[in-house]
C-alpha cells in the first residue's frame, strides 16, 4: 500500500498529495504563483588538508568508490543521462550497491532508459525504494503498474536543478560518467572514445552533492580541458574500460520525416511563424530532435538563407542540422543542452559558437531568470492536448507512464510554443477533454498545429489577430477535437486504480499532478 | 581608537586580535590544521517570475540599480580589479553611494590600485568605514596611519573566495565592471573596446551576492558568449561610455629584467630547477610577471626548446611570453587567472588552451582540493624573508603596507616554492630575523635565490640532497644574511605603534598576523 497522505485538488484542479515518500511538497498554485522564501541548500565546507596535494583522487574500482563515500542505507545516489540509452555505469553502481548489500536507495537520475531496466531485480528486492526522475519504457511500465516501493518523482530538467539547488533533493553521492577527465576529477564530454558532448545535467549533482564520484575511461593528466565539470567539486575518480557506448549515444529520430501528413504539420509550423512575424533576423529558436522538428527547422533554414538572415541562436539538442546551419553561417550560436548525434559532439568540440550549455544557465527557474523565455519560438511534442491547451508528455492515454519530461515544461516559457501534433495516433485523437496528466498548464501553450488545422490560444489575442486574414487553416481547438472524433470516435478515458505511483512536478517545486496506477 | 579584543598568540607566535570590526575570527593553528566543520553560505532562492521574462535587466544608471539593489547604511559593496590601475568603476559606486548619503559600508574588493585613492575622502567621511582586500600604494598608506575607521582584513585571491563561499563576508551588492555584457546580465572580459581577459575574480560575487550589478560600455545582443559570469546570477546591468583604461589595464613590468644582478638571479634559479630535475618533459610551473620572473620563464623556454620537450602548463598572469610559448606549442594549455598584456587578452579570446580560471578552480583552500598544489614550481617575490622562510609580501621593512597578498599565499602549496630575491633593495637586507608581517608560514617555502647564493629550506631534504656536489652557490639562508648586514649592516626594526590597522588571512580564514600602525 502506497504512502499518501492529505490529498488535496491544486491550482490545477488536479488532486495530489501533500507528503510524498515521507516528505512534504507543496502542492502547485498557478504560473509563477510560488515565491519561494528560503535560502538555497548549502554543502559542506571541504578543506583541501583532507584531499591528495597530487591530485590525484583516483580509486581502484567503482565499488570501492562507493565504499569511500559511505555508502549506506536509504541514501540518494545521481547519476546523469548524457549517455542515453548506451548508458554503462549507472546499472553498475546498482550492481555494487546489491553486492554491499545496501538497501532503500533512493535513485536520482537526470533520466533513465530502456538499458536501466537491469535495475527492475534492484526495485524488486529492495536495493533501490524507488526512481526520481524520467522513467522511459519499461521502468515507466513497471512504476505505472504500482511495482515501485516508493512514489516515482518527475520533474523537469530545470526543476531538477532547482530541486537540487534548494535542497528538496539532497544528493548524497553523485556519479558522473565521463567521456574524459584527469586524476584531479576535472571532467568534459567532447573527449573521448565515447564523447557524449557535455556533462550538463551533472553539473547541480557536482556542486551541491556530498561526494561525487567521476567514473571515465579517457583518463588523460591535469588539466582535462574544457573542464565541463570542475575537479574542484569532485572526490574520487574510477578509470573503467568503458563509460558508454557511442552508438547508442546517437539517440532519438534523426532524419526528416517521410510522412505527407507530418510534412504538411512542418510547413503548416514554419508557415504560420513565418506569417506571425516570428521569423526574422536575429531570431531564435527550438525544433528540437522529432522527424517533424527536423523538418520545421529545414524550413526556418531555407526561409533564412532565401532572405539574407542569421537567426541569433538555435537552442539545441544538437545535431547535424544545426551544425550545418552553424558553420554556414545563418545563425550565430547553438545554445546546446545535449548532443543528439556524434556531428553534434564535433561542432561542440571544434565551434567556440557551439556553446554547452547547463539546466542552470538555461532552466532553473529558481535563479534570477534563465534564457527559454528568451526563445522566440519553440516547437515540441505531446501525448496528449486539451481543450484548455494543457499539454502531457509523460503517459499515453491509457495511463502508462512511458517518457520523462525533458526539458519540455521549461521550454513552455518560449515567447511562442507551438506544439505540432497529429490529430491522432493509431486511431487514438490526441486531443481530449482533458488530458490524461497535466504536464504544461495551458496558458503557457499558444498554438496546436495538425494536419487539419492550427489552434491559437484564445489568450494569444495577438497571434490570432496577426492571422486575420491569412489563408491558413486557423480553427478552434474544438473543431480539431470535433474533426478528429468523426473519424476515429469518442475516446473513452482509462480505467485508473486510485493508487498514486508517480507525481508530476512543476518548474518551481510544486506539484502539479499525480499519476495513477494502470490495473493489470 | 581601534576596536580589537582578545588578542591572542597563534600557531606562528603571532599576536593577533580575535575579534575585527565586530566579528569573532579564529587565530591560525598552523598550515592544514584548521578542519572546518561548517556548511557554505547558503544565498536566498530567487525565483524567474520576479525577474523580466524578455531577459532585459538593463537600468539607466549605476546610481538607480544601487538604489533597485537596496543599497543602505554599513552594507557590503564588492568589486573585482580585472581592470588593475584603469578600473572606472569602483569610485562611481561610492561617489554615488556619497550622493545617496549612504554611510559606513565594507568595500570589498578583490583588489584596490592607485587610481582608488579617489575614495580616501569617503574613507574619512564616513561613507566607507574600512576595505577588506589588496591596497596597493597610497590606501595602503592611508591604512598603515591608522586613519582608516576600522580595521583592513587583507586576503590572498583564495582567501577572498573562500571567504564568500564560507558566509565569513556576504556580500550585500556586486558590482561587476564587463568589457562585454548582454542586458540578462551575461559577462565576459576578452571582447569589447576594455577588454581585460577575463573576470574570474569576480566569480564569487556573482555566485553569493545578495544583488549583482553588470556594468559594461560592450553591450551584446544576447546571448553574450562567453559567458565568464552567467546572468542567471545577475540583477540589473547598466550601460556606461567607459569601463576601464584599456591602457592601464597593462600593468606590472613585462619587460625582461636588465639588471645583471637580476639576470644572474634569474639564471641561477632555472639552473637550480634544471638540476633540481623539477623541469623535464611535462612539468608546470607559475613564473610571474616581474622583470625577474620573465627572465626565468624565458631560460625555461630555451631549456624545452633545446630538449624537445613541451610543458604540461604555465600557472599565469599571462603577458605575450607564455602566449608566445603557447603558441610555438611548448606548452600545451595556459591556465590564466588574469592578463597582464593585450596579448594575453587576444590569446584568451582565440586559443581554447589558453584557459580562463577562478580563484574557486585554482586557489580556493575550502573545495575538494586546488590545482595550486599541481604546480611543479612557482617563483615568487617577497618584500622580506626570514631565517625560518617565512615570508612577506604586504608591509615594507618600514612597516608600511604598501602591496596586496595576491595570490601569493594560495601560490606557496606548490610543488616548489622558489623566492628569487636581491640581498638587499635601497641598501636595506631582505633576509630577517623576523619578517615585518608573516604572509606565508616558512615550512612551505622551499627555496630562497640570491645573487650572492641559493638557501635551501632544510625542511627539503630531497633537494637538498639532489644539490649535492653542484656547481651552483648553495649556502644556508643564515650566510646569505650575514653576506648581507655584512654590506649594509645590521637593520633596526620599526618603531611601531600597537594600535592594529589590519590583518592578514591565512588561506583557511584564521588570522595569521596583525599589522600594526605606522607613527607620523
Amino acid at each position: 500500500m502506497k504512502k499518501y497522505d492529505h490529498l488535496t485538488r491544486n491550482a490545477a484542479g488536479r488532486i495530489v498529495p501533500g507528503e510524498i515518500n515521507g516528505e512534504k511538497h507543496i502542492p502547485y498554485k498557478g504560473v509563477g504563483k510560488h515565491i519561494p522564501d528560503g535560502r538555497k541548500f548549502a554543502p559542506r565546507i571541504y578543506s583541501c588538508a583532507d584531499y591528495p596535494p597530487d591530485g590525484n583522487k583516483l580509486v581502484p574500482d567503482l565499488k570501492e568508490a562507493l565504499i569511500r563515500a559511505g555508502i549506506r542505507d536509504g541514501m540518494t545516489i545521481s547519476t546523469h543521462h548524457h549517455f542515453r540509452d548506451g548508458d554503462l555505469i549507472a546499472n553498475q553502481v546498482f550492481d555494487a550497491a546489491h553486492e554491499l548489500g545496501i538497501k532503500s536507495l533512493r535513485w536520482f537520475p537526470s533520466a533513465s532508459f530502456p538499458c536501466h531496466q537491469h535495475v527492475i531485480k534492484y526495485l524488486e528486492d529492495g536495493t533501490i525504494h524507488h526512481i526520481e526522475g524520467s522513467m522511459n519504457g519499461a521502468l515507466g511500465r513497471f512504476c505505472s503498474e504500482g511495482r515501485m516501493q516508493g512514489m516515482g518523482v518527475l520533474r523537469s530538467h530545470g526543476g531538477r536543478y532547482q530541486s537540487v539547488q534548494d535542497g528538496e533533493v539532497r544528493i548524497d553521492i553523485a556519479v558522473i560518467a565521463a567521456p574524459t577527465a584527469d586524476p584531479f576529477g576535472n571532467a568534459n564530454g567532447v573527449e573521448g572514445p565515447a564523447a557524449c558532448g557535455l556533462l550538463g545535467f551533472a553539473l547541480a549533482d557536482s556542486q551541491y552533492a556530498d561526494r561525487v564520484i567521476v567514473v571515465t575511461d579517457n583518463l588523460v593528466p591535469f588539466p582535462c580541458i574544457p573542464w565541463q565539470i570542475h575537479g574542484n567539486y569532485v572526490d574520487f575518480v574510477v578509470k573503467v574500460d568503458q563509460v558508454g557506448i557511442p552508438e547508442k549515444i546517437v539517440s532519438g529520430t534523426t532524419q526528416i520525416t517521410r510522412s505527407p501528413d507530418r510534412l504538411y504539420i512542418a510547413e503548416l509550423t514554419a508557415r504560420f511563424c513565418d506569417e506571425a512575424g516570428i521569423i526574422r533576423d536575429g531570431f531564435s529558436y527550438q525544433a528540437g530532435a522529432g522527424g517533424t522538428a527536423l523538418s520545421i527547422g529545414n524550413y526556418f533554414r531555407d526561409i533564412l538563407r532565401k532572405r539574407g538572415w542569421k537567426a541569433r541562436f538555435i537552442r539545441a539538442g544538437s545535431n547535424k542540422y544545426p551544425v550545418e546551419m552553424l558553420e554556414e553561417g545563418l545563425v550565430d550560436y547553438i545554445l546546446d543542452g545535449q548532443t543528439f548525434d556524434l556531428e553534434g559532439v564535433r561542432s561542440m568540440r571544434e565551434n567556440p559558437n557551439h556553446v554547452n550549455t547547463s539546466p542552470f544557465t538555461s532552466y532553473n527557474y529558481h535563479g534570477k531568470g534563465n534564457f527559454a523565455t528568451m526563445v522566440d519560438v519553440v516547437i515540441l511534442g505531446a501525448t496528449e492536448v486539451d481543450l484548455q491547451f494543457n499539454g502531457n508528455v509523460v503517459t499515453h492515454s491509457d495511463g502508462y507512464l512511458l517518457h520523462g519530461i525533458g526539458g519540455w515544461q521549461n521550454c513552455l516559457f518560449s515567447r511562442c510554443t507551438i506544439l505540432p501534433i497529429p490529430l491522432f495516433r493509431d486511431r487514438i485523437p490526441v486531443i481530449r477533454d482533458k488530458v490524461t496528466t497535466l504536464c504544461g498548464p495551458g496558458e503557457l501553450i499558444d498554438v496546436i498545429v495538425t494536419e487539419r488545422g492550427i489552434a491559437i490560444n484564445p489568450l494569444r489575442t495577438d497571434l490570432i489577430e496577426k492571422m486575420n486574414g491569412s489563408g491558413l487553416p486557423v480553427k478552434t481547438i474544438d473543431q480539431l477535437k470535433d474533426e478528429a472524433e468523426k473519424i476515429c470516435g469518442k475516446p473513452s478515458s482509462p480505467e485508473l486504480d486510485d493508487e498514486l505511483v508517480a507525481v508530476v512536478k512543476w518548474v518551481d517545486g510544486t506539484v502539479l499532478d499525480a499519476i495513477r496506477k494502470v490495473p493489470v
